[in-house]
């Protein structure tokens, strides 16, 4: 598809948050111009050109951790602790699940970021071939990370999935990771490390989420989460950890000197009572930071307008300061931090030969005028309903509301309440 | 006009969250009847039939607190602490407004109110004929409050205004209230005090927003802004206050015994980092507590659904425990209780006689499935995009993303433009 967009305000991301007029167009999978208006080549034939309105063109949101497929569980075990949260609600239906389960599951989960403006994610689940069908047959780009622990998979397993679904198809990647500390003990983390060593690969893992984890992995083994990683070699090909809302100066001091990479789950760390994370000193140390909105079960939404609201609040809560996390920094960590974490260099920025991963922004409505300032209007009171259009890989996925091509959301709703149903009985 | 709504799970707030299923019928701006499926008396005619589709009818969200003109002032001056925000970039703004900009800019936030799903508003601001002329044009509920302070109105002035616009007009009322204690002096408090008594009124103030102002509040006078209200009998025939974030025990032993009010302000607390209100606390001394958005450049939206879940995930922090603050205890607060405390005692539930104010949440969206649990979906995943439909006094003001009759929202955009231009230039 080879579309023009026009009349746009665009939001290249490029440097900062500086937004130019002008247009943008597609070809194929990838962006083939982005600047003022132009003439096109002479014979040039559009698929499809689009008045923008003066709306706002800019990089599609990257949910940077998610567990995708577990919205069978939303709503469904709320307001407990993390810990008795996994144990007594949620693995157990774990243990039911089958690999259609987690493919249906996750699709509804992706009809939901599209309504978001998301255009990648960050998933660690069960089954993630399954996860990657999902992606593959609905569009959405996604980089599956192993959330591997005591109970599976296994280290040659993991292994296996890395080598296959790297390979599998353009919108997947896979990167490998444990799903923490306290689901994996000191041998399988050994194994892990040296599978990390054999491929130089990165490593992802659930860090120091809540405060007990935290303090049992220091009583068990005399340090933090990420230090012991770090002591097993996890983390000397890169990485990073989700959460880490008790990361201590030292934790951070390590993750500024390897270039390793936090996602921040601000919805998901209030919603659970874990804890506000100290983004503002993760920013000071000049760490690279993202955002997710871990899974849906114990967010219990996967909007990215809502997590960018409580990442600049909470820093604002939490340094006693109402200057603290400005709205562009905050849009830089829902857009390209979270492309450099995901290792999406090619689905950054808007610029020529990027890959057209884009969302629209509606201005034309009540909560974004007046035109003070639209960067911080998108951060402190945008809304999903603001998201006038999703495009990954050059395909428009959802526009006005709808959802593209022979995508069937009732269908989807249907299937996630009979595998709830099945689950639960 | 005579709706008839069926096919509907109605939450009618009547005692708790239960859901039944059944149909609605509104007669002219009242709700003729809620219950099961039922044939109409033979030769009724409807003006229309709305078939809900199974999507949720409830009462619309009351707006408990805010200050709607501001929306000039959206992402215009942010990321400062309240104190220097108010003295360098609001009030010499204001003191330039107009009347007619006063009307203008209520009208872009009742739309945004709408496809928020609030009903009813309770708006402290200057000019209160303009914004109450605002609103009956546009078909908003309003209560207006007093913002009297040392630099107006006028004691009588809020008396005629309290005398005159109490009567204007069925979508109308207005309250007594002050703006706060720091912006009174003793004696104008006193002669407030004795309005109050001379008609028997409750009264409305910002209590205890900040530490500064509490802190300040205790050095001027010895007491807390409650205590000190109540010692000038400012609380003797009810009311109550706006943010109460460092509120004492004692403040709300008092709140308790004088049934006063609490409206709650937790994205506007967050974004001026001005703290947590201890929300959990004050349901345990059994204090009405409702929401409000506060106004839109210091929150800066006018979303019920981002309120509810920073009620009940700020709850959680504070008190260290995912099961604070359950979603129904927030739902009752954004509905019922917000009707109580700003005495709209017709305007709460969905009861045959009630006045038709009400909200049609969808479904049908991919933020709302499964349907593990409908209260828990609208209170920690709901979104405005829910809203499908917003009626107010029996009229259908906004439907399917589109404002009724002949609201011209870019019109009243470009008018919020202008009018920020011409006051900040």
């Amino acid at each position: 598809m080879n579309i023009r967009f026009y009349n746009a305000r665009i939001l290249t991301m490029e440097q900062g948050c500086d937004l130019i007029r002008g247009e943008l167009w597609t070809k194929g999978e990838r962006i083939a111009y982005v600047g003022p208006e132009k003439e096109a080549e002479p014979g040039t034939v559009w698929d499809e050109q689009i008045d923008c309105q003066g709306n706002v063109l800019m990089p599609g949101f990257k949910n940077a951790h998610t567990h995708s497929a577990m919205t069978a569980m939303r709503s469904f075990a709320d307001d407990m602790p993390l810990q008795e949260w996994l144990n007594t609600r949620i693995f157990p239906l774990e243990a039911k699940m089958t690999e259609q389960d987690n493919n249906d599951l996750t699709k509804l989960a992706i009809l939901e970021y599209l309504t978001t403006g998301v255009t990648a994610i960050f998933d660690m689940y069960l089954s993630p071939k399954d996860i990657a069908q999902a992606c593959i047959d609905m569009g959405m780009r996604c980089v599956l990370v192993s959330g591997l622990n005591k109970f599976g998979p296994s280290v040659k397993e993991m292994e296996n999935r890395y080598l296959s679904l790297n390979r599998l198809h353009p919108l997947i990647s896979y990167r490998m990771g444990v799903h923490a500390e306290y689901t994996c003990d000191r041998g399988l983390l050994e194994e892990v490390s040296g599978l990390i060593h054999q491929y130089r690969a990165p490593l992802f893992a659930h860090l120091s989420e809540t405060e007990l984890e935290t303090r049992e992995c220091v009583e068990r083994y005399g340090m933090t989460p990420p230090r012991f990683f770090d002591s097993l070699g996890l983390f000397d090909f890169g990485g990073g950890g989700y959460h880490c809302v008790y990361f201590t100066e030292e934790d951070m001091d390590l993750f500024a000197k390897k270039g390793l990479h936090i996602v921040t789950n601000p919805g998901s760390n209030t919603k659970l009572a874990s804890g506000i994370a100290p983004v503002g000193r993760f920013l000071e140390k000049k760490i690279n930071v993202a955002i997710g909105t871990d899974g849906p079960s114990s967010n219990n939404c996967l909007d990215m307008f809502r997590e960018m609201f409580l990442v600049t609040g909470l820093a604002k809560l939490l340094q006693k300061d109402a200057a603290a996390m400005d709205a562009r920094e905050v849009l830089a960590m829902a857009t390209v931090n979270g492309a450099r974490a995901m290792g999406l260099a090619d689905a950054d920025i808007l610029a020529e030969g990027k890959l057209a991963d884009l969302i629209l922004i509606d201005l034309h409505q009540p909560n974004m005028q007046p035109l003070n300032n639209i960067v911080k209007n998108i951060v402190y009171s945008g809304s999903k309903q603001n998201v006038k259009l999703t495009m990954i890989n050059g395909q428009i996925l959802y526009r006005d509301g709808r959802f593209a091509g022979d995508v069937d959301p009732e269908a989807i709703y249907r299937k996630a309440n009979e595998i709830i149903a099945r689950l639960a009985g």
